[in-house]
């Protein structure tokens, strides 16, 4: 009974896709490593970008980081299954690379910026099942000072990106949950529940 | 901007209804106590049932136990959102206590026999939103087990029981989610991960 039974669930035998958006400095790399190291059957769909490492960060594992020339090309043959340029920087989530996750049979998670959130939720990400979760800080001032925190950028850079920032909250009517980083753990927990729940639901 | 956000969310300021339903022997009770054990503003709706208390249940606890002739007034003053016969015995959900429990700001928690999860499928519950949750053991023999572990029923009642489960089945596709009662404290977390996720969602 119970082997039938789960087989009525969503994402059994197809695979779920969770996208994690919202504004940059909302903390989307650090909820996600943190929610992926309690779940199993859950892998991160790498996504490659134009804009230069920041401290720490390490090509093939946090994005791969590649030219413009090769950003164009990958375009071209059809590789990205959404792109979008967020801040002169581009982004783009490899359509091999999650159909692969999928086929293993493992639910795949992704971060993805607003722009780029938006044109899957419009556009749907090759078939399977996406799950929005958007991310936020408790307030632009905090915000603002994990940005800072960060260091990668000038005063400029911060201005612009708060600047999309509050432009972003306006999509979050169009994402299915909402979570408040505020305290990390909670937003950790939150997400878990998500991942969890959506792993229940019957198609 | 937190404020603001959160009364995006679906069940703020309105009170989300979590209907609990599946076979008879499923473990419903169980399952919600240690629940609710963990988490704040959830309470339990006592349903009002004809039937006799089994051993250690307790009246206004478990249930509210009344006759059938003030069952039948109940139904005929319209007191109950929703309510059903099952094996001869009858079940109904009082309208007031949800209003009432959902005008305080928390969220409610009902355990519903699936003949009255369908109706309130089909008719709403005094348009309160409603996640409903269809909960199973792993097999039949084990529900079998369970049923004769209570020791409260003949292996007449226990059979009936058991063909009404089978049945029963079928109406899984019309609810939210599926929860399989094989350990208990696997079905509490994720009963508990939908209660979290579904408190997350975007209206």
């Amino acid at each position: 009974m119970s082997n039938d039974l789960t087989a009525r669930r969503k994402g059994v035998g197809r695979g779920l896709a969770f996208v994690v958006t919202g504004p940059s400095g909302a903390g989307k790399n650090s909820v996600i490593n943190r929610t992926m190291a309690g779940l199993p059957s859950l892998e991160y769909s790498i996504s490659y970008t134009t804009r230069p490492p920041r401290e720490r960060e390490v090509d093939g594992v946090d994005y791969h980081f590649i030219s413009r020339e090769e950003f164009a090309e990958r375009i071209e043959r059809g590789d990205f299954a959404e792109h979008a340029t967020y801040l002169g920087d581009s982004y783009g989530t490899s359509r091999s690379q999650i159909d692969g996750m999928v086929a293993r049979g493992v639910d795949v998670i992704l971060n993805i910026e607003v722009e780029g959130a938006k044109l899957i939720r419009r556009d749907g990400l090759g078939g399977h099942t996406v799950v929005f979760v958007f991310l936020v800080p408790s307030s632009l001032a905090r915000l603002e000072e994990r940005l800072r925190a960060r260091g990668s950028e000038s005063s400029e850079q911060i201005a612009a990106r708060l600047d999309v920032a509050k432009r972003e909250m306006d999509a979050l009517g169009i994402f299915d949950y909402l979570v408040i980083n505020d305290d990390l753990e909670t937003a950790v927990a939150e997400l878990r529940a998500i991942v969890t729940a959506e792993r229940l639901r019957l198609s």
